[in-house]
C-alpha cells in the first residue's frame, strides 16, 4: 500500500513547477502542488499497489484547499482502480463518531440535499473511547462495504507508555485486540470488516495478536523509514494471503533521495521491491 | 464555553434561509448555512462565554467547503474577542502529530511560502499513542501560547471499556492523568499549558483527578444533553477559578427546542444560566 504523507517542503519537483503558474495564495498553490505530487505518485506506482493511504493530517494542515486536494487524490486513486484507506485515526463520543463516519465513508443529510463524504474504502480509528464510540464507525463502514482499522499496537516507541500497560493481566493492546475481534463481522472471504493497526516495528507481537484476532486484516505501517522489516511479518499473513497490508510512505515516495534518478522511476522500483517481499511472505510470490 | 457541533439537519432557520440564494452544490450551500448558523450563535452568546469549541468532525463531513466554514467560524470568534478550542481529538505517531500541530496552532512551510493553520488557541488530543506522540502537539501549543487538552476520562459510557481498565494498579485514566501532569509547564497563573478532558458525567472522579493534576485546566464536556450537572463539578475548580472550563453544545444551541421562542434568545438565556452555575462553583458568582 502506498502511503501518501505529502510534505510541502519535499514534493516532487514536477509537481511544484506545474503549480507555480496558477493563481492563489500559499495555501492554494501548495495544495495544488500536493495534489499533483499525489497524482504523479499514484501514476508511478499504481500498478504495483492495491491501495493508497492518504495521511489526513498532511492535507488538513493546508486548510480548505488541502481538503480539496485530499478529495482529488482519493478520486484519482479510484479512477486508477485503487482502494483508498483514509488514515485519520479518528475517535470521539458516539454522536461525534457518527459525524466522522459521515465524513469518511458516508454522507450527511441537510437542507440542500445529501453532502457526500470522502468516499474512502477503509479508514483508521482510535479505540481509546471504548466500544460505544467505535460502533458508529464500524456500523457506517459495514453499510458502505468499507473496513474500519482500529489502532491496537502502533509503530512508535511511545506506544509502550499506554498500549503496553498491563491491564489488568495482559497488556492494554491485547484488550484492544479483543475489542477488534468482538466488533468484526466475518465475510465469505474469512476476513472480518474490522481490522487492526499493528505496527511493523515490533514483529514479535504479531503471533499473539493473530491468535487474538484470527479474522482481522492487519495494517502494518512502519516498514522502511520507521525501521520495520517486511521479512519479519510472516505471522500477520498466516490465515489468508490478504490478511495483512504492508504500508510504506516515505521509503517509496522519497526513494529518489537514496536511489537517485527520477522520483517516479525510483518510487516504482521501491514499490515493486516492497510488493515482492510482501507477496513472498503471503505465499503469492 | 459554547460547543459548536453544527448538524445540517438542525440549523437555525435564518441560517438556512439566507444560504438558499447562494450558488453551489449541496456541500457549498450546506457549509454556507453552517457558517451562518455558527456566526449567529457566536453573536447570540458571545458576551456570556469565554470561548467556542468547534467540533471538527461536524465541519469536515462537509468537505473542503466545510473546512472553509470552520476557518470562518474561528475567525468570527476571534473577531468577537473569544478564544477557540478546536475539538478534533487528534493523535498519531510523532511525524504525523507534528502535521496535526501545524494544522491546529501552527503553519506549514512550503515552496510558495508559509501556509497558516486554523489558528486555534487550544485543541484536544488523544494520548493512546503515548508520550512521544503527544510531545509535538504540546511543544507546538507552547510555542503558539496555546493549550493542549489530552483526553483523560471521557464522558461517554464506553469510556469504561478502556480508560477504566486497571493498569497495572490504578485505572488507565490515572496513568493518562500522570502523563498530563508530567507534560504540562506551569505558568505565572499557576495553571499548566497541558489540560485534561475529564467528562462531566462522572463527577465523583474529579477529586482524584485534581490530586493527580493539580495545575491542569479541566475541560468538562457532557453538561446538559449528555446528562452532566454543573453543580457536581466543584472539585474541578478547586485550585483556581479558571481551572475548569464547562462546555455545552446542544443544550445551548438547541435550547429553543425546549424553551421555544427565537433560537438566538433561547441560546443566550441557556448560556447565561450555565455561566451563572459555573461562576457560582468557581467562587466568582
Amino acid at each position: 500500500m502506498l502511503g501518501l504523507d505529502p510534505d510541502p517542503a519535499a514534493l516532487w519537483p514536477v509537481a511544484v513547477e506545474t503549480a507555480r503558474d496558477l493563481s492563489g495564495g500559499p495555501a492554494e498553490l501548495t495544495a495544488a502542488a500536493v495534489e499533483r505530487h499525489c497524482r504523479a505518485a499514484i501514476e508511478a506506482v499504481g500498478a504495483t499497489v492495491v491501495a493508497i493511504k492518504p495521511q489526513l493530517a498532511c492535507f488538513e494542515r493546508l486548510g480548505a484547499p488541502g481538503w480539496a486536494a485530499l478529495q482529488a487524490t482519493i478520486d484519482a486513486a479510484h479512477d486508477a482502480g485503487l482502494l483508498v484507506l483514509a488514515d485519520g485515526k479518528r475517535g470521539d463520543v458516539p454522536v461525534t463518531a457518527k459525524a466522522y463516519a459521515q465524513a469518511l465513508v458516508g454522507s450527511t443529510p441537510g437542507p440542500f440535499g445529501e453532502v457526500a463524504g470522502l468516499g474512502a474504502d477503509a479508514f483508521t480509528a482510535n479505540p481509546l473511547l471504548g466500544r460505544d464510540a467505535l460502533e458508529p464507525l464500524v456500523s457506517a463502514a459495514r453499510t458502505a462495504g468499507a473496513c474500519c482499522f482500529c489502532l491496537v499496537r502502533t509503530s512508535n516507541p511511545g506506544a509502550a507508555d499506554v498500549q503496553d500497560l498491563p491491564a489488568p493481566d495482559a497488556p492494554l493492546y491485547e484488550r484492544l485486540a479483543a475489542l477488534v475481534h468482538e466488533l468484526g463481522e466475518v465475510g465469505d472471504s474469512g476476513l472480518a470488516d474490522v481490522g487492526a493497526v499493528t505496527g511493523a516495528t515490533r514483529p514479535e507481537m504479531l503471533g499473539r495478536l493473530r491468535e487474538l484476532m484470527p479474522h482481522a486484516i492487519f495494517l502494518l505501517p512502519g516498514v522502511g523509514a520507521q525501521g520495520g522489516d517486511v521479512a519479519a511479518l510472516g505471522a500477520a499473513f498466516e490465515p489468508h494471503p490478504a490478511a495483512a497490508l504492508v504500508t510504506s510512505s516515505r521509503s517509496i515516495v522519497n526513494a529518489h533521495e537514496k536511489r537517485g534518478g527520477d522520483p517516479a522511476d525510483a518510487a516504482a522500483a521501491a514499490a515493486e521491491e516492497l510488493r515482492k517481499s510482501a507477496w513472498k511472505l503471503s505465499g503469492r510470490g
